[in-house]
């Protein structure tokens, strides 16, 4: 299995990336700001991962999921090359009928079998979770 | 330091991602392919990481860079959690005065001492690159 992208460098630190037909997305460095950093792209890539299996586990569960928002943290160390010492994942969700037992269930089988994000990073992590009250409609 | 960004899964596999009053970007599985995946957004931040560095790198020698792409490509394990276990990045540059021995500098540089993100995954890497000739203007 492989996974491809290509960057093209456009002006001051900005680039545009993408896969192979794929989709493009600008990022940027923290000053230009223009779009995510590639830090910031490491956590969005991790929270998606986990994000993408907690949604199909919980379907497969058969439980109704209405709402799923992930915060994801991480520090860094502070002597260069600064890598992610410790990465947090705050999950929260709501739906019909989902309980704290499924919830934890799912994030486990991600974070510990499933999520190859996660998997390809060397960092301490932790998580937690709310499970938010429906809205009656 | 902390980097910090939030992720709301909108339907499907899809989700919106974004740093707080950062530019948003949309990421999906492989299937759903309105954005890049998990994968791909990992391999994104790391090539913009050290293409940041490249560029800073190379401008810091005074030398004018007029392209940079980079080519990045990760194989993932074949049992999950499915794992990057190697990384390659090919660097494709082009400018005046652009040496061999600058672009290995640069490259070196970023690997071993100031690329964060590279320095966060658990793969082996390895590069290459292609100095390119400049079109005559």
């Amino acid at each position: 299995m492989a996974v491809q992208v290509r960057l093209n460098w456009t002006e001051n630190l900005q680039f545009v990336a993408g896969a192979e037909k794929g989709p493009a997305i600008v990022m940027d460095s923290k000053d230009g700001g223009s779009g995510p950093t590639p830090m910031e792209l490491l956590l969005m890539g991790i929270a998606g991962c986990t994000g993408i299996d907690i949604v199909l586990i919980l379907q497969k569960k058969r439980l109704e999921l209405s709402k799923l928002e992930i915060r994801i943290s991480g520090k860094q160390a502070d002597k260069y090359p600064k890598r992610f010492t410790e990465i947090h994942i705050d999950y929260f969700l709501a739906g019909k009928n989902i309980s704290s037992k499924a919830v934890e269930q799912a994030i486990k089988l991600s974070e510990e079998k499933y999520c190859s994000a996660l998997a390809s990073i060397n960092a301490e992590f932790t998580h937690s979770y709310t499970i938010e009250k429906q809205k009656p409609s």
